[in-house]
């Protein structure tokens, strides 16, 4: 039976990497299990964040001397997804998924859901097809491959996909340029929100969230009306393919955690960050947090800044803001209400929410130990 | 009977004067009544904050044109106190505080209390006296003032103590060195805390918070266990007294509103919000802010990163942020865990708490309709 | 006879109107003869820069109580021109442009070429129009009644046209879509390089310098090879033409300055800089700039961040810095190479430089008393 | 005899080792030679840049794999400097500093000088002694041991100190403070400029340029008029003690290469950058970079925002932007006036020029081969 675990360690520094060091010594991870380290680091989540790749190096040499292989043989078994930026409250942490075959489970009855993960990957994109429907193509196939690897059955039980997806730099567009292609857009920072929109798009038709008809280039980061309500797509700069972590409840699976989510309608809406600890089997109340922080080992969200320029009908100044970008103004502000409600700071809160959820909100998924 | 009005109008921009000119010729406002505008203003908040002296040139010269006075007789009598800062969320407003004599009032009986204000301002304060016991004092004064204008006689009817206080600049520290006398800090950005924090001490001993005998110079901005739980003190360049707005309840007032407020213990405190808009009497709760969004006429508080570094016991790395100011950070998680609660956006909140509430929270006042 | 004054006056902040009040006072201006105000004004110079705005509220008021006229009747007679961003060593300051008609001048005989002056503006433009064609076509319309309004006959005579040119709002995109209209673009950031560079192709056109049928809306901030070098053109919220001020030499002018200009190849072209002083008649030096701070009245020149990346080969970080926008870190590179070469920080930089001068490179123009 | 070479190579971001990698794969450079590795980093250059971390990270790893022992020998040995912020024009880049003992130069008789350097550090100093003037003295220690090592007998001769020191943390703070000890701040940002002043005065007791007795804890950070004018030194979090390199000419050096330096009065003073050149014997005149751009191996300054506020008698606005930080206006105005007269943006220059160079300027030195 698959047994997923989830360990969340807070970090000192994007490099720090003492907490997960220590379950290793403690016999409480073992190295051999982790199929993805998922992070929040200190960086400004843009494009010039090199926080993520401080922290992929040193994670991942940590593992490759725990696991007595090179770095290039950590990566092709482990998937390293830093998202940066921690504004306002939010905590820099890391969050560790592993995954076992244990003979059975006394917590887990095999007839309960109970936790499930896949990864997989697609192959590597070429610029032109960057934020295009071919993007969306390969996404949908690399999660039905990793919903297959979970043993997760129903589209209904899976409730949160973790993409990290490919962006285009200077270099990369010339190349299409000189090949005579064309591409989604000249900007870099620009096409962060293509990559991320395309791969949310293909997460939706792998689980019949739209219409396979509706979806065409030309909607891409218009459409703003189809979207995943399970989607989490984070771009960075150090990869070609998608990466993909499938999260889900299944039954006959032997952990001891379950996972549900919800969808924040804008950034203020607590309300379904409530429903979403009631989906994972947790109750909180305001002023009566503990409850919930005893029990979540992992919140997940997305945030953006409302394209509209509104939020409940009143003006928000994050669009035109040209001294901080709106994702870091919308990480702050979700990631505060979101912690208002566990009553901890230490929640994965990424921004960019192009296609996840709608328009100006996001989904919100927790992974809790069931009561 | 004194009677209070407050009316609440979106801005889009600094220089927006057509909400509250709107009011005007609707006859809705008379702006002979108003004694305080309140506003929050899309500047950085800090130093080279333009916008709130933009807001307050352009409202000046509508209330001088609607007055047939000149704008320093406008000055002289409405306090314009505009806060910078509109991260996250938060919402671009002007809140606007009519005073007047009314015969009765047929909702609000004699006997029970209802929404008051005074308003009042120190002498002019010498550089060397900005941070100092020197100021606290005047602004103690004032304050006793201000609450004998409004008529409040009992210190726990003071909801909210709205002070505008100056800060150092380059030549204010020459001219104080050239006397021969030292200033609390040669940093002109770290002058604004030294004054916000004596001007809460000052409120502070008006209102009986703090023991006299423990304020001394030597404890203004260090002990953090000293503060008002109703002060809210904003620093700024264009001014060198301090000017005192306070709200409270009073019985014999013919307003239609009440105040009541709360102190967050930190940034992510929701409860005290809840409270606090139960002490106003307002009931909300997660999914259900209607009630409340109907009836809240303004919500005032103030934010601030915790100095310690932690939030419930997670790092937070806002002090650490050499890219976005930690006032700025404050700003966006407060607003947003505040706007949650209440459903609205258009809410003050202001940054740099130091002996406003305790060490990384701050009050929360909150106006009302009654039910 | 034509006689142009500059007058430059440092600030103190955007609403420092004293420098220019005391001019008047002197009896040096006289308000009824001046045609422009061209400003730098201390903001971020992008989208949230409420400093251009209020400096022209400031200035505007001030002129309006001068010649006892509305702010609306100067806006219709004087140009208000203001660039936000002082970065680096840059000055806040005005520059104030004057233009009367005298019988003669025993300083300039009839022969020689003095500075003359043009202003114009165009219709008012659809955001469809924007970054198109229809916008460079009215520019150069524009263009073409201001030389002929300062009576220059010959376009080399032509040394620098400062264009104010409108951008696209988020109502504005709307508007145009709910007509079933196609805007250059989406971002209302992206909106100010369009315009700023349609415009540019408006100056080139009226000029000569590139060829009527090389340019059409495809190519507008694409074919970065077609440029002016003399256009420098500014984006603002607070219009929806375009204003036009020429600047050139011309036989019969009255006036006691000359202009002259060179255009940087990059953004560290000292040598140009020294070239331009020359072409004004003015010599400086390594370690020798008394002269040229003696005799120079203004310099004014547009930077931009090499699109490219590079710069004399070399890698440049400035367009993928998410924290500090290219704009700013132009204008700060570009302004202390000017101001080592003139020895002065008080110089016009503009950010921004879409077809003004080749990719990478801009204008310089500079105005002095000659010898 | 020693010899020292220098190598400069261009990143493509903080771990990109690929320049030096490829120096010694062709066996250019021998990695047992190396001992000092001075970077220039794309981060802020402030608290929160882990640019300065992840390279260190990165080229600590090279070495250690080329040298096949630990990470930890390879610090043992080598001096990593790292330097953030390349603001402007300014190239990422890495430069190289090789000793070794050959036995005769054809290229550098005996009699003549040339390039000479040494290293040494000083013992861990307590978080109270930082900005004070035992941690001068503890400097100037090192660097005279470092001036020994390097064989330089005249102080005269020394043209360039690169000091690394510590900041004060959070935690180191709190150490002092619960020890009974008093910091010279409280602020970890204002540590940063306290460590580099009292390692500034260091270096001018070393080599006598300031008098004994007029250095004192009161006048560090206070009296700008004592400095040492080829200090350069750089805070970060990631050491406790100090790091120095000595760099001067020596006769008997079997360098191919020569140091020379001249003193910048401010930021803009191009003058100077000339001189520096002529005293490494290398000639450059405004359009005519060519000469200086073959010949020079690495340029290296200070640079800082002008604390009076005005440079050359004009307001700047550096240091009231609480939107980006001065060090970084200062970096790039500094940058581009270098990089404008050797015709090069890819050369070092770090800010915060406490006690470096005179208040508002700073050294620059110049590294060449001679002609």
């Amino acid at each position: 039976m698959q047994r997923i675990d989830v360990y969340r360690v807070p970090t000192a520094g994007p490099d720090d990497t003492s907490g997960l060091a220590a379950l290793m010594d403690a016999g409480t991870v073992d190295p051999a299990h982790i199929i993805c380290l998922l992070g929040k680091t200190e960086g400004n989540g843009c494009v010039n964040d090199f926080t993520r790749g401080f922290a992929t190096s040193a994670y991942r040499s940590l593992l490759a001397r725990r696991l007595e292989c090179s770095p290039d043989e950590v990566a092709a078994r482990v998937l390293f997804i830093m998202s940066g930026g921690t504004e306002g409250v939010l905590t820099p942490h890391m969050s560790v998924f592993a995954r076992r075959e244990v003979a059975s489970s006394p917590d887990a009855p095999a007839t309960s859901k109970a936790l499930a993960a896949g990864i997989a990957h697609t192959r590597p994109l070429r610029p032109e097809e960057l934020g295009t429907t071919a993007q969306a193509h390969a996404v949908e196939r690399a999660v039905r491959e990793a919903v297959g690897q979970a043993g997760i059955t129903e589209a209904a039980d899976v409730h949160f996909v973790q993409i990290k997806c490919p962006l285009l730099t200077a270099d990369a567009i010339a190349d299409a340029e000189a090949r005579g292609q064309r591409v989604a857009t000249s900007s870099t920072y620009a096409s962060m929100g293509y990559s991320r929109g395309a791969s949310a798009l293909g997460v939706a038709l792998a689980l019949g969230e739209v219409a396979r008809e509706a979806v065409s280039d030309a909607i891409i980061c218009k459409r703003w009306d189809l979207f995943s309500g399970v989607a989490s797509t984070s771009a960075g700069v150090e990869l070609q393919h998608c990466e993909v972590l499938v999260l889900g409840n299944r039954a006959g699976a032997a952990s001891e955690l379950v996972i549900g989510h919800d969808v924040m309608a804008d950034a203020i809406d607590a309300a379904a960050v409530y429903r979403a600890l009631a989906s994972a089997g947790c109750t909180a109340a305001p002023g009566d947090e503990a409850a919930a922080f005893e029990r979540v080992v992992g919140v997940f969200a997305k945030a953006e800044a409302s394209p509209a320029g509104r939020i409940r009908g009143r003006r928000h100044t994050m669009v035109d803001d040209s001294d901080i970008n709106h994702t870091r103004h919308a990480r702050a502000a979700v990631g505060a209400v979101i912690a208002s409600v566990v009553g901890d700071p230490m929640v994965y809160v990424s921004g960019g929410a192009e296609h996840q959820g709608p328009s100006g909100g996001g989904p919100v998924a927790v992974i809790a130990r069931p009561a």
